[in-house]
């Protein structure tokens, strides 16, 4: 068993976004925008009652409130205030897939907010604090190899470590950033195999042709396009054939 | 037994409203707003650790999603985005308060929302279904003899009727509109004696100088100046002396 | 000469909408939205200069500040407010309209604001007002048949008068409203046909069979879809074929 | 003749902020917030109509689009978008002003933008060209010392180099961050004394006692708490026994 996790839900008012219909087909973790970088409570609403069609996780994906920025804008904050949000924005969700008879599973940052609490304590400390505040069973999925997991695991709270098929690692085990050549792997064979690989706990190929070992238990895919849509199944195909199912333990 | 409400957390960013930590001792429920018409998670996250310093209920204090307008302009909305953002507030105060060990006892509309849904079902009902998709054992606050306490009981929801001590009432027992002359009882001792009335379930007098019964469980006040505190505690004070205590039922 | 106007610009941050690129190039004023309902500072550069590549006037789609329903849901306005509004968004697409070597030429309400103006008077008359104060040689695109054209006369704007291809008309002028059935003519041959009546100054045929005269200068597209585009394209040919060019007086 | 400016006009709908009244009286030049940190359009209108009658010189307080973090906190940006909503923010207030009879004379950015721009090009780049693009004769006011006057020199425009009184300076010039002890300046004699030294163009006593010279051509003063404005009221007596008035050349 290995998880796929989407991002989902990001359309906001008349403004829509993704395909997430398709999308939910095809994954089996659903990290639903809390509307705070994008998402409303009606799209919340008829996404996690698509997603319980499915029956697809249903995850928390909380952002800086930058709805201009999609979220993506690096930001300083307040601890206080981000610890807030992170509440305010899983009781909502939480509030939400509870009238429909489903429950948050996890918390999966998105944009900037997530790369930032990988590496950045400052801004880590409060989102883990916040989630245990909200509910302690939830779990943090956060970027394979980065601290963040382990900090999260020190509070108390489950992990999800995630990563990415299409994206090239450095031998160290991180990914390789978007500026520098070769960052993304549009080859969706290399990249179904790199996905393979992490569904099996194998080695992956570093962008220097080193192996490294990256832990992963969930894997980002995306379906805001047509050639996204085929990498997924690719990725299904290549799993499929090695005997491993898409899915999460619970 | 008396209820005494008041708006409180209104406070946003930077901007500081309201004098609640002197409110907050005076009465015995608090309408927390839930950041669509004001407040913010920080402020909600304060809001609620003072009121549970001072023992006071908490309710959800939701609006519309309109801070340039602080939720007092009349909208059009979607019935089912209503809901959902019905839903989506309560839930953000609720993980907020259970949080710090508090729980969201009613919710009250603000502002045009609350007049809206006195009145009008098409606005009233998508509330009422959201706060029952929320937790069908709050309570929604509303207008002493408007129609809306009715649909929800007969939605099965627990209610609680408010009336204003500084407003003049027809004698049908409406609210005299505040562009008529004599709508605000700015004497104290006036409004007091209202007070008192209707926390001994007798009749007051009406503008016209008749006698009319308005039902009401708890009574609104403010604290956002100086003559509105004075103004409690006029009421406090004739209250005391006819021997009601100022709280509430649970 | 007949001018065709449509919105565009409408995209904000990373949400995308509508498909400005192949109606622009097939109308003659562009209605472009100055971030209150829809669009961006960035969107609106980027929009402004594509007017300008492609030569067509440039209009102030000014709205009510409410991007979460995309300026769709009537709302009261603090009279004041509204005219403040108005400037303040005039303003700012002057400025980057100047910037890029182009002027704006007219201003075009929104969604719920242009249909609220169109007829009452306590929201018409701000919007007037803050076109006045803006820039008095401004003019302002309103519904053909209703009264705010002769209110803005009165106040000594240009106005430019506007009607729809494929809405049905009552026999006074008016839209059916979209609440009734043949509201929408669907059928891009009888909406090419009552553009050109349009036009040439010619009666068109009301919902009821009878003749009605509708004076309009402007015609509204839309480009959102396949089927508008068709659309477009239907009556480019048809005032074609009667020798009308699509175009203004300036 | 020395200038004093202040920032101005940061109300927000129902949010209350400042005590422009009084600071208009006793300073040479309004910061007026231009609606993406603070500030509202009918806001505007009346900080503009304020300054006005006081004869005081109006600037746009341009800021980052962050009204929840009130403008103060570091954010990335495209900086395109930057350039486009400087663009906007300054033409919002030109057309409020010249619809009241005024002229926007320079522009000061906010909060975490001023201090970005200061000293970071990448910033301060879009900043520049935006001023430039919506009027080039706007000048910029920015940080005593900082590149950012060169840089804005360097593209053509002219700039207003800006000082704090009650702020303690480095043996280089610079501001002792906040973070450091002493880096303000309590004593309203002592910052007093320092407005005159900057008015006078003599050198400043740095934290360290030795002797620096800041050449500044404008003071912040603020008046949002009653010892803010005693502070403006011995920096005026100060200066007034030093023969120096309050104002600025154009």
């Amino acid at each position: 068993m290995f998880d796929l996790n989407s991002d989902m839900g990001e359309s906001f008012g008349a403004f829509s976004i993704g395909n997430d219909g398709a999308v939910l087909k095809l994954v089996s973790s659903a990290n639903i925008a809390t509307g705070f970088h994008a998402g409303d409570p009606l799209v919340m609403v008829s996404t996690v009652q698509t997603a319980i069609a499915h029956g697809v996780r249903i995850g928390a994906h909380i952002g800086y409130q930058d709805i201009a920025g999609f979220g993506r804008r690096d930001m300083e904050y307040d601890p206080k205030l981000l610890e807030a949000e992170t509440i305010y924005q899983i009781g909502a969700l939480q509030a939400i897939a509870r009238s429909l008879g489903a429950e948050v599973a996890y918390v999966k940052p998105h944009g900037a907010l997530y790369n930032r609490i990988a590496f950045d304590p400052n801004q880590a400390e409060p989102v883990i604090a916040g989630i245990k505040a909200a509910d302690p069973s939830l779990k943090l999925m956060g970027l394979a190899g980065s601290p963040v997991l382990q900090w999260a695991a020190d509070a108390g709270l489950g992990t999800i470590s995630e990563a990415f098929a299409d994206r090239a690692y450095t031998p160290e085990g991180k990914l390789v950033p978007r500026s520098q050549p070769g960052a993304v792997l549009h080859d969706p064979v290399v990249a179904a195999a790199q996905a393979l690989a992490f569904a099996l706990g194998e080695p992956i190929t570093a962008i220097d042709g080193s192996k490294v070992h990256v832990r992963a238990e969930s894997l980002c895919v995306h379906g805001d396009n047509p050639a996204a849509l085929v990498l997924i199944e690719h990725i299904r195909q290549k799993l499929s054939d090695a005997g491993v199912g898409v899915g999460h333990d619970r």
